[in-house]
């Protein structure tokens, strides 16, 4: 039996002033780092036994990632930073408050740009500095999707499901246990390949901030369990309810 | 040009202590995250274009490379974990405080333990739980010399010349410049080699903690020039002598 432990980062500066965040490199909150903490709590008093990680090149994943494994006393796992698991990229959207967007835009379009699977917001212009062809970290990568101006939920999935197709896949054969530290729209599209969720369902998927996510896998990587570790129902409920409501 | 980066982990409990440390894993002191934070403040205020990092098993070390790549505003690079750059193995020397060790062993031979090439403390016993053979991060590695019960100079430096032989050099010339974020006598055993320092004169240098230390070489990753950055020499020459004093 595999298992691939999924984390969305802790609560980020932007979160807590509800902007879009999408590819712009955040800082964790405070609170960020208790949750990321307590979410290693929960892992090092679990029977699993990780031994792989990735996470994306964003530092609100990795800085989660990293106070995750120093609550596991893990610190010397390996950690796997690939651009494939960054956030969804949001385009003109990013540094907008959700609510504000919703004054100008309307509540559905602005749904639309946050959950649908095909629509992407207006992208940033290449000359724009935030455009990641203006970033150091992306310049070297020899694929253009690593430098988006915007993206849909669609064409953030289709630069993901070659991660777990090839590389996620075959550390799971090697290593058994897997964690990945992400983002709310990249562990969307992991969740909706796996368990093959439709276009129109994945809408309604909202993962919390900082609760380990465990996915037990069989032979052929076929999803035959999954949960939530160390939180009760209602308070997985009220977390899910918390990211639903960023916009009204 | 080539340019590799050195810098010894910031201070930890057991430097603070005064104690043997080699493979225990001790955490940073305040003092040595604000060493840590220091060090990235001096790289990210240079014109180092650093793309790629190497760093031990120990936290220390990680936690140190973690700090400097958050000052650096460069979390996304790449971190190679390896066993390879771990500080020498102290045997049964390791929780000792280095005072009491002179008075039981007397001045001379606590020298040579601490700083010849050749002679290693008494060997922790396998059944003894601080032994690397019953430590999960050094089960799998498929190398004996990853479970020391106890290291010279001579054998850690054999452990740590591969890695720079084939693994860095290799990342060097792919990334130019290169971070390497370890320990006082895994970095010695580098520079040994790398400035070929007989063993005579190894034991008088002394590497201060948490100050960038740059090497530039030539096409045949030869050492063209070497220097500490960020500090005048008085501050360097008190870092060193701090170092050096440590038993006195």
């Amino acid at each position: 039996m595999y298992k691939l432990i999924l984390i969305r980062h802790g609560q980020s500066e932007w979160n807590l002033s509800n902007q879009f965040t999408g590819w712009t490199d955040v800082d964790l909150t405070p609170q960020g780092v208790e949750e990321a903490k307590e979410a290693g709590r929960i892992l090092k008093n679990s029977d699993l036994d990780i031994r792989y990680t990735y996470t994306s090149y964003l530092k609100r994943a990795i800085k989660t990632l990293n106070y995750v494994l120093e609550e596991m006393d893990r610190m010397w796992l390996p950690v796997e930073k690939t651009w494939r698991l960054n956030e969804k990229h949001y385009g003109m959207l990013q540094g907008q408050n959700k609510k504000q967007a919703v004054e100008i835009y309307g509540q559905e379009q602005v749904t639309l740009w946050r959950r649908s699977y095909d629509v992407a917001p207006e992208p940033i212009p290449e000359d724009d500095p935030r455009h990641p062809r203006n970033d150091i970290r992306y310049q070297d990568i020899k694929f253009k999707a690593a430098r988006p101006g915007t993206e849909s939920l669609s064409d953030a999935t289709r630069r993901i499901i070659p991660l777990w197709n090839i590389s996620i896949v075959e550390k799971l054969r090697e290593h058994k246990q897997v964690m990945v530290v992400a983002h709310g729209n990249s562990l969307r599209g992991i969740i909706k390949f796996m368990k093959n969720i439709s276009n129109e369902e994945i809408i309604k998927l909202n993962i919390p901030t900082g609760i380990p996510y465990l996915m037990e896998l069989d032979d052929e990587m076929q999803v035959v369990s999954d949960r939530y570790l160390g939180v009760t129902d209602e308070e997985l409920k009220a977390r899910q309810e918390g990211v639903a409501n960023q916009t009204k």
